[in-house]
């Protein structure tokens, strides 16, 4: 099948988006209601995809960059697209009136996919007349070197709108992932936030400093899950997989959940006591700095997977 | 300061302290108060090395094993070392009576750190005449590998073998971690456990597969905690760092936490229904294999982590 993609939303994730497609030789029209910012949007395109040339990650930015055309116009920009990749505000407000424009702009069995992280798609697409070809699929930021992506289908969305989306992701080697029913905050920043709740809790009660937590997941159990995740890893760890694990650790695991309760492990002090730490660690001034290592860090790690085999 | 050590157990965490030590050229005398497990430790030990510097970790197999001294004798495993690595069964009634061995042949401001997962300190030192110089360093396996240790004095721990266990830490490039108090779990299993069971709640009420969870860590929140910890992440994650990011993202996470209550996410259906998804992914008869190829991705990736800057 050939894709060709709409982008709509030319702001740091819009343009990440089209660097995903290009990259794999899909057509990209880039679009944005605010013609300044789509104006720009060429120029630092270029500069992530000198940073990605400069990683080992492409070849040739002038080659990914022809596959992306600039489009000012919305009708133009969705015509004969079979795929439009949301990257507008987070407001559901905002994103109703959007999806109108979307909807009066593209033909009616063109898929609609948001890259809201926050808002279940249920909540902006039931005013619209084919609400069914509508869904989100949540990116982690950048989706050019991050290749989650949550699908999440509402309950009006059709079988064929998720289909595409996950085979379109998996085309541009993305790894997307089904969520079978909308949950609010899908599942990346649930898991996120459960380990982060456990965390701060320990934080807050001087069991530990913010950061030996981190070296505790960066020295410890980060190394794993970076390229197995939680259950490929227990499941490996006991002679008989998953549930002979359980029988040894599960009890253990199951004393912290009853231990805590639901007291506040995002209260005030608590934050204030960790940007503390983290601020004598590194000053906000050199945020931006670490930020640029950061990336640095993940395009190198993601070079390095390139070279495993993952089976 | 030059150490002398002793490693008192050779199973499979006591070898992989053994080489630990040895690779960083401290003298190691390894003992086992079994014979038999003792005698084929060495040939057990060369082919861990044999592994390592197939992945390239490290050049000379034969000047690490050159540093390691077989010992059957307690008496003159514990002769003039300062610190003893203890890789005893995981029982407190062992651990116990091999304290009090391990009393009898040590100095006494010799520190005995365990090797311990699950059992604090406190519960098996305080019969002892100097227990002040007792307690956990808990590896992750292999230690070899994954350098975070979990260093947990007792109540009556003094600072001074705080300190020299860190030190040592440091000095044989493993990174270890001050748990302030005893606390059920340590560090490492309270975080795993934390993700773990919102992971189990998501798997068992539909939402997603095991093995989309394990994408959405190995292809998402793995690939930054892998070398920057869950605090790093989040602080880097917004203009003005962790308390910015907590504004944004703190009330969905206390949302989850509030949601969940205290359901057993470790039931026998769940565990059942895991175990059909992971072995239908990979038999149990594959397991070994599998764990092989663990083994290799790790290797690389410390190799991989190895070229990196920390800063």
């Amino acid at each position: 099948m050939t894709y060709r993609v709409a982008v709509a939303g030319a702001g740091l994730i819009g343009r990440a988006w089209a660097i995903v497609f290009a990259r794999k030789g899909v057509p990209v029209c880039l679009y944005d209601v605010d013609g300044s910012t789509l104006r720009k949007a060429p120029e630092k395109i270029r500069a992530s995809l000198e940073d990605l040339e400069a990683a080992g990650l492409i070849t040739d930015p002038a080659a990914v960059m022809a596959h992306i055309r600039i489009e000012p116009e919305l009708a133009k920009a969705l015509d004969g697209v079979n795929y439009v990749q949301e990257c507008g505000p987070e407001n559901v407000e905002v994103k109703r009136r959007l999806y109108t424009d979307l909807e009066a702009a593209a033909a009616p069995n063109t898929v609609l996919a948001s890259s809201t992280s926050g808002i279940v798609a249920s909540q902006f697409i039931e005013h619209l007349s084919h609400p069914e070809r509508c869904l989100v699929a949540h990116p982690v930021n950048p989706p050019y070197l991050i290749p989650l992506v949550e699908v999440v289908p509402a309950p009006v969305t059709n079988e064929a709108s998720v289909a595409l989306t996950m085979q379109i992701m998996e085309a541009v080697n993305q790894s997307p992932i089904l969520v079978r029913q909308e949950v609010q905050g899908f599942i990346l920043n649930r898991l996120q936030g459960a380990l982060l709740n456990e965390a701060l809790r320990l934080f807050r009660d001087g069991y530990v400093s913010a950061e030996d937590i981190d070296k505790t997941v960066k020295h410890g159990l980060g190394l794993r899950w970076s390229f197995m995740g939680p259950f490929e890893t227990i499941d490996l760890n006991a002679p008989a997989g998953v549930v002979d694990y359980a029988a040894r650790y599960g009890p253990l695991y199951r004393d912290v959940d009853i231990q805590r309760g639901n007291d506040n492990p995002w209260a005030e002090e608590t934050l204030e006591a960790l940007d503390r730490e983290r601020r004598a660690a590194l000053p906000v001034s050199e945020l931006g700095e670490r930020q640029a290592w950061r990336d640095r860090r993940l395009m190198a790690l993601i070079a390095h997977r390139n070279t495993q085999q993952t089976s």
